[in-house]
């Protein structure tokens, strides 16, 4: 394939922009939010709405796949030239819930342009990047009939509610899914400057901790002073999980931590890193975190440990004088290499059962798990990928670790033995999880570009 | 009077116990929650309900009178003995929220007899106990034409919001509400065998705390690690308001606490209370608390501290990957005497704002706040009372200190200067402010035998 040609896709790309973006509005206008079972309609329509673009596109096979949950969207295109690389694109259709939906300036699932953002739930994790890959081979067909490689795509709807099916999918569907080498755009870059590509991920360990003080609700007036109030049980044993120095008290936690490389360390210090900027996107007065680590280091190189939800006793407006019989917390760890999530849930489990109160019942339940990541910065399709980003960005990205967790990349190591490339689109203040999310559409576009480069430069290599 | 005369009025009673149930039901039915604006109009409805009552049980005078908040109910019935004492009867018509809506087995606002107990929200507190008042005075009214003593009533609508109006009221209306002795039925007896009074009541502050990490929800795999997040921090908040001995642990908390003199402490251990069956009540494995303390004297005599609600970050069923912006707590604490609610208020508000992390911002809302009571237990209407609960129960009344909060008993003693009886008629398994509340119908009944019994031996020994 020529350079000529390239331009050509390019150009295509860059023709259609306008209908890439409407199209990319109508996914983001159904609600796929997977965490809550009302919303599963909304699931299937997302699927079977991406199986029709992925066939409009120009993939001759493209179909919802049943899991144990929620579907997968699998497609593929396999071209004439059976010595071109088979690249595997993973994206995911489903979206964190959209509450608190009283800070949202925009209807979360009504995409509205400002400027050169588009905000709406999953505009950026991960509708929006998932989309460029189908666009991106749209131009392909188009212009040249058949893209440079040869594809498969997997596309699930349950990675914000811990992708509990997707591993024995893809167990189970190895021959269908064999690949080269995969690539994921589901990460950002570090600023519009600045691009960058992600080499490793936290995993993840999620737990439910439902805490049981008195079997019932109690007046406070009558017990309290002589019954363990399950609220503060929970926040005295939840305060247990970090010591003074923002490290996580469960023994054990950092036994198998890799280290940072002292080369790994020094590249981390030449990221370009602002503490400013970054004080101002986190919306913080300061930092805080594990003493002798930087902000950058413990975000993406260090475990954590947070409460993502806590609940209990009496929430509504005014003043109830309730004992209660229950509290309840999420708490997630973010793990980074070589920590394995079941050893993980298991210590948890065991030191909050250890450190609860005998007065107290602890039960722990298992929300969801992932493994971190490493992959080899140094692979071929790095090289192609980091080729790509100079050609559409103009400048080589950087090389970093993010604290994120893609547990998909563990599983295409160990199940199908391919390396991933995370090459992603989005921009640190793309407010991930959050209300207001949105998409720097500039990046989708560019995206596309860094796309048809990347499939084109892999396509050439042969990797 | 003569004994016969108070015997016809117990008869009456006794033969109206029916239709004395059946009204009870009618005032439970109404779900007048004063801490949710949503029952506004059913507060109206129990107020205009009781009015109407009071009226038809012969009281020439009541009436709905405003206050800044709920209305209170007053009425009047001024005998033509002049020498005889003026009773101010205080009860309120406001109940709790009924919710945790799931646990409850019958209908809260719609009461249920099944054996001996009448189920409903309010059952026990205080709709129930205060209509024995009124049922007292109409038997009085149907059998001699007047009650023995003369009659003041008060019934609020905001004691479960922490009565802000109340005492305000009182001052407004010193010379309307002028009386001998003020009696309030809101607590209750040891044990169906044991009746007893309560001399003694625990003050209340109430707070809300609104803790501020980030200016907005984060994802916790970008920010996690470097960013404080005000779950974990408003939990290690919490944990440092106890010590490892259940004492709280706010600077200056404890400096006026008046203890227990050795008499007291030696009543109290002859009350004859047995541990397993409190356990039982209470419905926990192991009691806890302040060292040094029984649990009788912990609930009733020492001062606590109490989380009453706490919610922040995602709290819908599955997992959500939120490094949330805000957590907030309810926490009540259990004043003694000679605690003053707003030095005490002011203490948790100071020591909050010295505990929380620099990067944490914390608010202090002032819920509520109520004064401790001592009343005098030697005093003519005590022991008018003691020989009351004797003639309707069979034996005399222990004298016990109680952990709720009733401070318009403070107030009473401050702004009208007069003492109160507690007389109150339930049961320390009436789940008050829980799931499945109960008023025990024997007690009911009794409690109308005692209120008659008080009210005559009161207009005799002119108290």
């Amino acid at each position: 394939m020529s350079e000529i040609e390239t331009v050509k896709t390019i150009d295509y790309a860059e023709s259609q922009r306008a209908r890439f973006l409407d199209e990319l509005k109508q996914l983001l206008r159904i609600p796929s939010v997977s965490t809550q079972p009302e919303h599963q309609p909304d699931i299937e329509r997302a699927a079977v709405w991406l199986r029709d673009k992925l066939l409009t596109a120009g993939l001759p096979r493209a179909e919802v796949m049943p899991t144990s949950g929620h579907p997968v969207v699998y497609a593929e295109w396999l071209t004439d030239d059976t010595d071109a690389p088979v690249v595997l694109i993973y994206g995911h259709y489903d979206v964190q819930p959209p509450d608190p939906l009283d800070l949202w300036e925009t209807p979360p699932f009504e995409p509205t342009v400002i400027g050169d953002d588009l905000f709406a739930r999953g505009a950026s994790d991960d509708k929006g990047q998932l989309y460029a890959h189908v666009k991106a081979l749209e131009a392909f067909h188009a212009t040249l009939g058949t893209p440079p490689v040869n594809v498969k795509c997997i596309f699930e709807g349950e990675e914000e509610c811990g992708s509990p099916s997707l591993e024995p999918f893809i167990r189970d569907h190895k021959d269908l899914l064999a690949a080269d080498v995969a690539v994921i755009s589901d990460t950002g870059i570090l600023s519009k400057e600045t691009p960058s590509m992600v080499y490793g991920l936290r995993g993840l360990a999620y737990v439910e901790v439902e805490v049981t003080g008195p079997d019932h609700d109690l007046h406070s007036g009558i017990y309290g002073g002589a019954v363990l109030n399950p609220i503060n049980a929970l926040c005295g044993m939840i305060a247990k999980l970090h010591d003074e120095n923002g490290r996580i008290a469960i023994p054990g936690f950092y036994d198998n931590v890799l280290d940072l490389s002292d080369e790994e360390r020094a590249e981390l210090s030449q990221v370009g890193f602002d503490r400013l900027t970054w004080l101002e996107e986190a919306g913080v007065k300061v930092e805080w975190g594990e003493s002798g680590y930087s902000i950058i280091e413990r975000t993406s190189t260090r475990p954590t440990l947070d409460v993502n939800g806590i609940w209990g006793g009496y929430t509504e407006p005014g003043a109830k004088t309730v004992l209660p019989s229950k509290a309840y917390a999420k708490i997630s760890m973010r793990l980074v290499p070589h920590q394995d999530p079941d050893r993980i849930l298991n210590l948890i489990r065991e030191h909050l059962m250890a450190i609860a109160p005998p007065a107290i019942d602890v039960q722990v339940r298992t929300l969801g798990r992932g493994e971190p990541a490493l992959v080899d910065r140094h692979s071929p399709a790095m090289k192609a990928a980091s080729k790509a980003f100079a050609a559409a960005f103009g400048k080589e990205p950087v090389l970093v670790r993010r604290g994120g967790s893609i547990p998909v990349v563990a599983t295409f190591q160990s199940v199908l033995g391919i390396e991933t490339v995370l090459m992603g689109f989005g921009l640190p203040d793309d407010r991930l999880h959050s209300p207001n999310e949105k998409f720097h559409l500039p990046n989708f576009y560019r995206g596309i570009e860094t796309i048809i480069h990347f499939f084109t430069l892999l396509g050439k290599s042969g990797a």
